[in-house]
């Protein structure tokens, strides 16, 4: 069926580059004469909203964003339509508003939903047309680059050069006062920032959930390295990195996990069991919220227009829902059920976590006497 | 006495500017003929090190180093040399070691000592000079701005740089998501950081020391907000922030004065009462070292130099010690007596403050009713 | 007379920070109740526009334009309303149209007018009143912080910024391929981009309109570099720089001066006469129109938006007419007869000029002889 | 046979990149037991040094050097030793220095090079090793991004972010002086710089060699845009684009193909040409230099590293020589038969075409009424 109307909207965590898709979609869309319309906040805006407000993205409402982070629809972790927030006495209350959505949704005559999102979204994405949505399009976003099914995500680079930045600073003041900087960086469950941009920051430790660690490890890392006159260190950790023994994920001194950005976090422990162990000034620093926030780096302009104008193609060219994923350094169109259900993490194979110990990087897994020089 | 020797040290906090000091020092009085040493870690060089391995700044030496944050003498927090750390049966105990560091310098030939700190620094030179050091030029150095008798310092407008590009990147996510951001900058007795980068940055809160502010003000400011429609907000507070009534400095849970960008500080604790008073979604970020690391910003490198090559100027020019003080736009030695003891705040009738005022933004103070659009 | 609806123009050479002080006189003119319309392109939009086109600049239309470069009201350098551009048969002819704009403003109800510009701009504002235009408040804008009667003008810093950044990435280059790179940036009349982003950039060689040089000199400094074994060299060159011979400024081969951001200006000539002269290889860039472009950095965003809240506060609390000028850190309001006519140029004297001198950098009219080791 | 001794070198133009692979080599060769040693300025160093001078690349030696541009080694364009400037009489004349090239690399006793260049570089690789050179490891390195054999090459995503961000700074200028602003990018045989920097900044016409453009195309597509409203437009071009029609390359007034960053090149020519033609104010700027320096981008950075360790890897576990490529994600070693000879262009049909093309943005190959809205 020809397409005519369209809906976009993005959900899950903010992340530099969807912007920069709407106006991708919504200009490639118009010069094929359909109607692109906005859903405000995942699928609140058809929720909630009077269905009157929501935004027609002709050109003129997506001119000048394509630079700017965030998102002009609005996000939220908060969305999920078969668990929606219902007031109830003043109260929320979860409930199934699936079919309401669905029908909202063929109400307004929308063919099919270009929907930016994460394992999250992709997920709802799935049920939805189980439920009875036309047909879906997901383009692949999360600044952690996990998603399974693409080989990379918007929104990852520009995170990572955030994080870089922020060692390219710390490194300067962990040098004159010969520190040991402990950053944490995001990551629940891939370490795909910290390996990143613990190589493009010159860091000495890198520690990511897939390589659970040892704390002796780390201490040879640091002990051998000041004893060469190198007295500092960055180390860069994931929030979600993993001790080796039982004690799996550190949990803060509540005893309970820990929220993105939130303090009291693996760092915080890292740097007090550093500084303890090895009595080297220890400091630590929580980049949490800024990693999600900014304008795109260059990379993930090109990438997210690249996505957003596929995901019109795939519309006009194919009948199909599926995610468009980068694939080899082009899109392809891929099935949800190569994409949905668990994450992509770091190989400890991978060709870069190679890298990181050619050039001589701790990961906290290496048997002891790795670093005598 | 004509100037032939000089040393030069960093004490103190890290501030991007320091190797633009010590370059224009070196480079300055070399074409004066003098041979500059530097001493490293504050005067640690001259207590800990075999003199022979100060280093002595030839041109060669200061190469390519004005654009690098850090400082290439080392800087230390813990190197009062009335109170020097001495080991003794393997712990260290605080010893006066201010006669051995006078006798040092005189040993080593020093006609003069160009010292970069702030107003500790500058405490010890006043303390060094009646010990005995021949002659003592300060370099006004603090991201803080808060040293007296200067109109600024170097490393402040860098520190407040990448605290605006903070508030930038933020504003973004914070907006994407409606959420209150509460950004926490240096400053335990002085607001010039949070007063110029919550007012670059587009803030719409600045708490600072010098206005000791109420909840209910910024209550009624956010709620002000959002019922006009503008779903987020950026609180910017500095660590040293006070509540008006009693409790004064807020000290963390733990009832103890946290230290620097620790976590557990006043912004996590903002985040929570006002997420619990509004029911607005919050979170908190602590901007800590970034704020002292990376490469200085042009107005700093500008600044850095100038000041180094007046050091040189000033010792030549007169028999003097004091302090290089910026004052309407150009240099001027002042009197240590000027400088030392207590900080230079912001004046709650500074122009800048009232800037923010007139801009519609809310330091905590304003009586309630202010906020009625 | 109490102010109720005043207008504001922006004219001249576009800055970055014009639209900082747009929404900072709209934000504090709109919290004292007063109306605030834009006129476009200068003076334009009460010549050309149907009167009912003017924007009111309440807080909505305001909104998130600090931080973007440019300016929201459009500028021009063609709308001089004395000398008018006119159509008479298809062909544009120089008219008087300042009746005609007086009385537009006076039908249009204003009672003041900020006008944000350089020293063209308070030019015309002078003649204006004159003509009986009630009242006008300046705000010194200029890149070239050349305006006579304030210390500093917005937009000179990110211009600087900029420039300075230009100078890091060409100083890597220049160093790996043993270049003498010639940078040309802004400045026909005075030197101060030049002399402040050669200091921040780290240049050898700096040459400017106020410090007419000679090639001989250059060649010797550069000679002196070269045999030291410093095999690259940075030349930053004002656009308005003079050879000390009778032949004044550098037109071009055409003889004719050339425009700002053109070709074939004095950096193209400077790096074939130097790499004819030493046999060094040189390369030149003119940065241009970059300088003009970009967001603010945060100094000019923290000075635009005290500029335009003292404008607000001046036209409160006088009944004067004049410049909102920074002198000695704080705003005062300045006739305009201390401003037009003439630039403030780069005194000989002036701390930077011996700052740069004493870091061995080379102004082109040193004596044979200087850069002798 | 077993490595023992290496030698690396850079070659060709200066790339952002070039001490990430120097370090990387270096501190991943030190792991395996090798020695690295470094040749200056390509080949130069075997030829006109003192083989004692030749640095060995220690840790120490390599330390802080990943995040800065240029190459610690040197470049240059004109070390080709088959056609080496040998002086005689005091002139530089052409000599076929191969033979002593090979014989001086064998003396100094290495097993290999690894080879940091382009096309150029990967040519005389392969002529020196018929010409005895025992191995050679090519690092594919060019901000053109057109090296056969590999899917991208360091320095590439420096070179786009840097133009982008020119983009960014021009679009503000030109929109608020209503401008078409024409901006030249490097690119002299392909137009990746142009495709990436042009769709990343946003711009209406992106000019590459491999599209043969007409004017009136262009002039059609800024009417269109000019005529909707949007007073302003970017013009990217690389330096290297050419007309439809017999005059091929634009060669300058001069007539005769102006170097790279020269003066008077196509953007001269496009500014003069779309003013004369559609009356529209018209400025250009011509990128140069910039785009070969400062710090690499993290993309680059991780790249740079990647590559590095690689070249050790591959040295190790293979016997050949060959490139380093990039293949779909990965490293991979490719004979140097696929890499020299001609370089990779960008296909017209390839995906970022089509992007842009989907995003409206003109080629200039379009057939009249494309752009009629």
């Amino acid at each position: 069926m020809a397409i005519k109307r369209i809906a976009i909207n993005t959900g899950g965590g903010d992340a530099p580059g969807l912007n920069g898709v709407i106006r991708a979609v919504a200009l490639s869309a118009y010069r094929e004469g359909w109607e692109v319309v906005g859903i405000r906040e995942g699928y609140r805006g058809l929720l909630d909203d009077d269905p009157e407000l929501l935004p027609v993205l002709d050109p003129d409402r997506v001119r000048g964003i394509m630079h700017l982070g965030g998102t002009i629809l609005g996000t939220t972790n908060r969305g999920d339509p078969f668990n929606f927030p219902v007031m109830v006495d003043g109260k929320p209350e979860p409930r199934d508003m699936s079919k309401k959505l669905v029908d909202r949704f063929k109400e307004l005559g929308f063919d099919a939903l270009v929907a930016l999102g994460g394992d999250g979204s992709m997920s709802l994405a799935t049920r939805l047309l189980k439920a009875g949505l036309p047909r879906v399009i997901g383009v692949p976003k999360t600044i952690d680059n996990d998603l399974k099914g693409t080989d990379i995500t918007f929104g990852f680079e520009t995170a990572v050069s955030t994080a870089t930045e922020a060692l390219d600073r710390l490194h300067t003041t962990a040098q004159s006062h010969r520190r040991v900087m402990v950053v944490e960086v995001m990551g629940r469950d891939a370490g795909w920032i910290a390996l990143h941009a613990g190589i493009g920051g010159g860091a000495d430790v890198i520690l990511i959930p897939e390589i659970p660690f040892r704390l002796e490890s780390v201490y040879e890392k640091l002990h051998r390295r000041y004893q060469r006159g190198r007295q500092f260190a960055i180390v860069v950790v994931a929030e979600g990195a993993k001790l080796q023994d039982g004690a799996a994920v550190y949990k803060g001194e509540k005893g309970q996990f820990r929220e993105h950005a939130q303090l009291g976090g693996i760092s915080e422990y890292l740097a007090r069991e550093i500084g303890r162990a090895t009595g080297y000034e220890t400091r630590n620093v929580v980049l949490g919220h800024l990693q999600r926030g900014g304008s795109p780096v260059t990379y993930d302009r090109v990438l997210a227009q690249r996505l957003g104008c596929a995901a019109t193609r795939y519309l006009k060219e194919t009948t199909e829902s599926g995610l468009v994923a980068m694939r080899g350094g082009r899109t392809q169109l891929v099935p949800f059920s190569e994409v949905v259900g668990g994450t992509r993490g770091v190989d400890a194979n991978d060709e870069l976590v190679l890298t990181a110990r050619a050039l001589g990087l701790c990961f906290g897994d290496e048997p002891p006497g790795t670093f005598v020089a």
